[in-house]
């Protein structure tokens, strides 16, 4: 008896034996190789195309004869001619095996495809969406055996998919016979398979065959700005992004004071949420209209935010999470739909699911940042900061992994900052300090020239040059450190002391000025000591946070810091260094993730297994809260000095010389707090 | 070694040895004995409380010794102050085994208690509400190991209970934290456990210990009527019954001009769903006001009707109900929470439970007479029959169970009947006819007199003689039969033929007068020969859909009759036999079950594992389609005559002789269909 024929899958390499006449999709499902099909083997779909090899394959140990598929059938005929079959492709369902065969599996072809991320980094997201796409054909009542519509769904689904324990929304339900009866029978219906339980749901049902055109929202919920990638369920394509306003601004502009007016103000909480629940409606409806989809297509969303954010999206008051013990309603993820969200311009059955927050500080965003950059598999013991109101800090490797949250205030966002803004156009985000001449040249956001070239005040004449952004202060009091016009202690030196007339007096302090627009009725654009305090407290903090963390895993050092957040991807590290506000390291062990939370939700969007898996990272996750850490304080006091009082920065010092001056009574640099500098 | 003393608990009989100091109530759950508990044996509740039993109990092989339970502790002294025990009474929670012992746990103390049915019959129902109390003291949150305040919870659910898998609707996570912290985190939650999904849900939190106070809604939503049964779901007492009329009358009086109505207007079923749920709304406040709780005790929800009503409850278009193949959006159980059902009275998280529909024609209704009245749990072969706009026949005993509908029209709910009108005072619901005077006299709804006593007069002064309703147009047409008024083929003689001026000309055939108040301004009540016609269409239909029923269980005659709903009720087995509406069976063997579907509502409410028990019988029951089975109208015309053509009728001829009379052409009473009667 002659062995039956060998069939070898690449890129997986699985292969097995199978009687002659077996269909390539029939021998792929068996040996578990990913090859996709909606249309569940009909020959209607185009989603299991494969590509045949013919020769010989000593690496298999095969030769492939011309015959070893069968002939075109006319089905293959029939969907070449209509739509096109790419040249040495068969499709997967109608190809039989005829002899000892090796098949290669296009990307296409896969589910589980790799998606490039658009980002920075060049990691890729491995598709394997909750949601897909499923074609049935549905047996016809018979009065004979009565049975409901979506019964008859539910064994066209178990039989033809294996799909079995599907529920179906009520707004679905009462759309379903009107699709059957339009369909005549045939039609394709959006099944969410989650990770969490055994009960799938229908989202959602076509008529006829439909192949592609789900939809997904990866939402990124700041308490700034709401940001929202539309991404394709199939490809992991990103359609249209947009970000808008968080409409909460107008009830606080930072968390704290969004807490306190629902504190004040009985229902306070309620306005909140309707607020952020309308721009999420808002956001979805403009971003459909973009893409020039049907909202209708909408299938899934996926939210990444901090604690608070997270409390008012989910309707509950975020009183709690303003004082201790920081408690969260709900530390897990949150799986609903878009009815129980209260949302409106979405299918009501869409699937929604919110990461899950890490501790009453640390927030889904932070989860989000995790599973994106995945401290958890590095070998190395790195270092993540995202930076906003509130520090997120994850340290951690392979062994373990620590988080803790630090309260850095809103000077990094150039808020409370003397010529601070936001980043717009028109503001200071790069600044340099020539050391000799101490005079600054800077550059504007919207403009990519440096002040001293040609061409600047024209390119400007627009904007304007109206404030300092935030990584435009890190950057001036890094260069005023590094110039010599400020000492370690953070104090600014006088005109005389620094050799230099933009060190002005201010009050019984000094200021440095960047630029004077008074003269064409602009701004008076300063860096005071006020704002360098500022500056001071918050990049304690941050290292503070960081310290703690370390002694928690008893290292003194880390091996690599990833800075992440619009504000990340802003700042240079050697400024951030300059500043102590990261432990030293060599400085090209420092990058910049970008948007990480923003990837985390796409990777959440796209890859149903990635929720099991940050839920399990958060879990195992250490938290260390800093508020209650008695060795905070002491690291705070510490970071104070720039770079810092005691640690000794060798790394930076490679690159950097930082000049040996003091302005204060004594020069001891150790802190400059108010009592000192009212002395001297 | 000695043995481990004896426990032996009454009326379960289970027993079982327990080490001395073994707490009765662990003693009950190690043995699985139903002893109920909300505080989890903290000794707060008073839930637990068992009656020992001292002395010689021979049937037990066991003496009592006055000391075998532990003295009295401080906990059951305190609370034998504060809220007094029954003597003799113990907590099973506090009182340790100490020798053998006799324990009775007594009814209040179970969870699975008898509640006796307050209709006709006397059969119980076993308490198992899915709904139950469950007390819990949660951990505090903890900044060293932040966890969210559900995650907390569900941790002591699980640990003190068993309980795994819950979720919590957000409309409850948004109220629990304030809760948690009021009762200084000592809670009693809801939790219901489905009888279909290993997920439970917790539907409210109480603050403190909450051991009473779960309510349920039985709800019988009928074309007409909509009533409801506040439910006790402990007790299972009925605390309060409301009906009213089912909104939708004003877009239609019957079913199938509700199907019409959504038909002919685009989102007429949106209207119709609308005035439906609003109704539900206002009947639960109306109940829970009567009742004297507050709303948001309402737990569950449990709906029976038909299928029509069924699909504008769910909010779907009926419009499929309306024609061939009659085919059901869905024909499962549907379990869903009153937010996705858009109750907004109800708790949004409130647990709603609609029965299976058996078919396109036989409802949830029909289900629930079947859950109610359980034919398959029958020896004798049983019919039952529900009659409204359509009858409901089920036919069966433990082999198996047949069901169908048939379409009998309103006539005998009093419609298209000359003088007909619903059952309200006034109504003519009692008629006999002197078979020797041929003299009439009735009853009216709303008096007790018969209208040739004294007093009749008086007492109906404020209703009047207005109509008559169905249960009265039955009784006048089968007395008008014995009577002699009207031959087998249902025509009515003329005063010359019948002997009686009450026999008068109209048109071309002839009325019979009940009642003449015209002089009084009132209305001139006659039996016409359209109503005779009417009622024979009516009677035939549900002849021949119990007759269809037989064929297939292949039986000539049937053990016994049930007659549900409130038409049942009011109905005379005798009339109805000689009107020949059911088969021929000896009177005392027909029985009224009252209003079958709403006890078979209450039921699903009551007991957890009924839902369970339904569904399968309702997948196991034989659907008949009168629509389509040839035989059917063969049925139809050889039912027309009354009783009946062919069928002989022994057990009505012992009780009852029918004159051998004959108004037609010819006398052979064959079947009087118009074309005949023109011509006679």
């Amino acid at each position: 008896m002659t062995k039956d024929p060998l069939v070898v899958f690449t890129p997986s390499g699985k292969r097995g034996r199978f009687p002659k006449g077996t269909r390539v999709l029939a021998a792929a499902r068996s040996l578990g190789v990913d090859l996709d099909s909606v249309c569940g083997g009909r020959g209607i779909c185009s989603k299991c195309q494969i590509t045949p090899s013919y020769g010989d394959f000593p690496k298999h140990g095969v030769t492939v004869a011309k015959d070893a598929l069968s002939e075109w059938n006319s089905v293959e005929q029939r969907y070449d001619e209509k739509r096109g079959l790419k040249p040495g492709r068969r499709l997967g369902c109608q190809a039989t095996v005829q002899s000892d065969i090796v098949i290669d599996v296009p990307p296409e072809s896969q589910v589980h495809k790799q998606v490039v991320r658009k980002a920075a980094s060049t990691r890729q997201i491995e598709m394997a969406p909750a949601t897909r796409l499923y074609y049935i054909e549905v047996e016809e009542p018979d009065m004979h055996v009565p049975t409901g519509d979506l019964e008859r769904i539910e064994r066209a689904l178990e039989t033809g998919w294996g799909i079995t324990n599907v529920k179906m929304n009520l707004s679905v339900l009462s759309k379903i016979q009107r699709i059957l009866r339009k369909a005549d029978w045939k039609i394709t219906v959006a099944v969410h398979k989650p990770h969490n339980s055994d009960q799938s749901t229908i989202i959602t049902a076509f008529p006829g065959l439909h192949e592609s055109g789900l939809f997904g929202l990866a939402i990124d919920l700041g308490s700034t700005t709401v940001a929202a990638h539309l991404t394709d369920l199939a490809t992991g394509e990103v359609m249209a992004s947009s970000g808008i306003m968080n409409p909460q601004i107008r009830f606080g502009e930072d968390l704290m004071s969004r807490v306190s007016y629902s504190m004040m103000n009985e229902g306070g909480d309620k306005e909140m949420t309707t607020a952020v629940r309308e721009a999420i409606d808002t956001l979805a409806r403009e971003l459909a209209d973009e893409a020039k989809i049907d909202i209708g297509q909408i299938m899934e969303m996926v939210f990444v935010c901090n604690p608070v954010m997270h409390h008012l999206l989910l309707g509950i008051d975020p009183v709690e999470l303003g004082q201790a013990p920081f408690a969260l309603a709900t530390s897990d993820s949150v799986s609903i739909n878009a009815q129980e969200l209260g949302l409106t311009a979405l299918l009501p059955s869409a699937q929604i699911y919110v990461l899950p927050c890490i501790a009453g500080h640390v927030g889904a965003d932070a989860a989000a940042v995790a599973l994106s950059e995945e401290p958890d598999k590095s070998e190395d013991l790195v270092l993540m900061v995202d930076v906003g109101t509130n520090a997120e800090i994850l340290l951690g490797n392979t062994t373990r992994v620590l988080a803790c949250s630090s309260p850095t205030g809103p000077a990094f966002e150039g808020a409370q900052i003397s010529s601070g803004q936001r980043a717009a156009p028109g503001a200071i985000e790069a600044i340099a300090i020539d050391p000799i001449t101490k005079e600054p040249r800077f550059r504007v956001i919207g403009c990519n020239l440096w002040s001293d070239h040609e061409g600047f005040a024209e390119a400007t004449a627009t904007t304007g040059i109206t404030g300092i952004c935030g990584s435009g202060i890190i950057e001036a009091v890094a260069e005023m450190r590094m110039a010599g016009l400020m000492d370690a202690s953070g104090l600014i030196g006088s005109a005389e002391q620094t050799g230099t007339p933009r060190c002005l007096p201010d009050g019984r302090t000094h200021e440095y000025l960047i630029f004077d627009g008074t003269a064409e009725g602009g701004p008076r654009i300063t860096v005071t000591q006020g704002d360098v305090r500022a500056i001071q407290l918050a990049k304690s903090a941050l290292y503070a946070g960081a310290r703690l963390l370390m002694d928690e895993m008893e290292v003194e050092t880390v091996d690599r810091v990833v800075l992440a957040g619009a504000f990340g991807a802003h700042i240079s590290p050697k400024h951030a260094m300059v500043l102590g506000m990261i432990p030293d390291v060599s400085l090209d062990k420092v990058t910049s993730a970008g948007n990480a939370a923003g990837t985390g939700a796409r990777i959440a969007l796209c890859n149903v297994d990635a929720r099991a898996r940050i839920e399990k990272l958060v879990r195992e996750i250490t938290k260390v809260e800093t508020a209650i850490e008695p060795k905070f304080q002491e690291h705070f006091v510490a970071a104070n000095a720039i770079p810092h009082k005691t640690a000794p920065y060798p790394e930076l010092q490679k690159v950097v010389t930082l000049p040996d001056v003091g302005f204060g009574a004594s020069n001891s640099g150790d802190g400059g707090n108010r009592r000192r500098r009212r002395r001297g």
